[in-house]
């Protein structure tokens, strides 16, 4: 297979979905063009495109939860604008673009993000989206999402994040940051195809020891990647985290036992997948390709 | 029936499912402390209780729902977070205590609220608080009230108020507000009941009408108060309205006509219900109470 056909087309799918989910012009416009600012500002859709690629390691065809998928980069991208707020990171760049309170100012920045979480529960639920797709399902589906969103998930490790600027590092606590923060919601994506195919618990337990590694590894490669990555691949500054006194791997184990540690997630994500037929391979290929990645 | 009876014992009821369902102290303690100190701040329950009083119009037993009407009420918390943020409202005060920013800064206040919002969905999708409701009726009541607290809804409601701040009143626009921010998420309340009971076309037709009405009264009767309480009894300073510059039905009809209009919606609300047998009592008694309340 090649793995940047196979992105780029589930790419194209999801986006080819919200330009068609979001046709009509809302009242009042700026909220929507808030919401569609953020999404359309280089987002890579791997949340979406894990939960595609896990639902075709299970033996579904992917193009019948494109929708079930999407709304996992609409919960990504409103985490993203109310990171960047000034009370929080306060970062005026995301991607290269003015992050969306720089556009739009706080109000509408918070709001648009309250509106996208509360647009993917909305679509999740739209019986119009869900094709043949069984309603306890789905509903099992909304239920992954939302504790990995939430307290038990990414808001906490947002919180716990916060914080712990300026603290002195250790273990535990990056860990904790990391795996709600980033992991848990990567490691949701990937539920969402057995979950939603209705897989049976080896299935679900052996991707959810893929999702849980491949999650841990994703920040911990983004954490190298703000030491030792390129700003212009970045579309942000190199050196973002230490300036706002982050935990990182980095900073805990320096880069190349960080990249040793990324490394070992990655094997252990691509051995869980050891049962699955080659219906796995672009779980395994999208595996080694986030080790890799330079942005 | 007696109405306080009723409406303290389902508050009651509410209450005593939070204290149940919070018990885990989660890491970090500050994000579950900050959205128990706003869940528990004084809060009216007045959208878990029409949705229970709802559900038994529809021949249910309201014990049966506390859980899924409580969500309601984790929705309207993250809302009132977020307005009062000082990029929003700025209020230093919420029935008579400190906000949330107040208390525990902005950064954890904007994370409370998107906290509160994505466990009412976690809740409402926990198999373990359905009882032997159907997962096809839960999954609806997810859509209802995603789609009121979106983008088509509250938050497009808040996000028009913020933009109509120092315009010149006028009819079209003071409804568009009120009917999204305030009485789109009191009618879903009010539809969580038959749609949780599975009942059929025409008793949702008949509880769609009593939500609509007495959503929009709802908020009328907040805009009159805000002229004519007393600031004890409501928590807060009268006449923030108006030094805020927002649209209300006061500065458009005066006092008088708009109670008028009050009087209506609630009159409209209760012969909706005529078809309805004793059952829909509290929920005519509701809303002959939400004319006559002075907070």
């Amino acid at each position: 297979m090649n793995l940047n056909e196979y992105i780029t087309e589930k790419r194209n799918a999801v986006d080819a979905f919200f330009h068609s989910y979001f046709t009509v012009q809302r009242k009042p416009p700026v909220l929507q063009q808030a919401m569609l600012y953020s999404l359309f500002a280089g987002g890579k859709r791997i949340r979406p495109i894990l939960a595609l690629a896990s639902y075709e390691a299970c033996g579904g065809n992917p193009a019948e939860i494109v929708p079930y998928a999407s709304t996992l980069e609409l919960i990504h991208t409103y985490s993203l604008i109310h990171d960047d707020l000034p009370v929080m990171d306060n970062d005026d760049l995301r991607r290269g673009k003015p992050t969306s309170h720089k556009m739009f100012g706080e109000a509408i920045a918070i709001l648009a993000g309250d509106a996208l979480l509360t647009e993917a529960f909305s679509m999740l639920s739209d019986p119009s989206l869900s094709g043949n797709l069984k309603e306890a399902n789905v509903l099992r589906a909304v239920r992954e999402i939302a504790l990995a969103s939430g307290l038990n998930g990414m808001v906490a490790g947002q919180v716990q994040d916060i914080l712990s600027e300026n603290l002195e590092p250790d273990h535990e606590t990056l860990e904790f940051i990391h795996r709600h923060k980033t992991a848990a919601l990567i490691r949701a994506s990937v539920m969402m195809g057995p979950i939603l195919y209705g897989s049976g618990r080896d299935v679900l337990d052996a991707l959810s020891g893929y999702g849980d590694n491949i999650g841990l590894a994703f920040q911990v490669i983004d954490d190298i990647l703000d030491v030792d990555g390129n700003a212009e691949e970045l579309g942000k500054p190199i050196g973002s985290d230490e300036r706002a006194k982050k935990l990182t791997y980095p900073c805990l184990y320096g880069v190349e036992k960080s990249r040793g540690i990324a490394g070992e997630l990655i094997s252990s994500a691509v051995s869980s997948l050891s049962s699955f037929s080659s219906n796995a391979d672009p779980l395994r290929e999208i595996a080694n390709y986030l080790l890799k990645r330079r942005s």
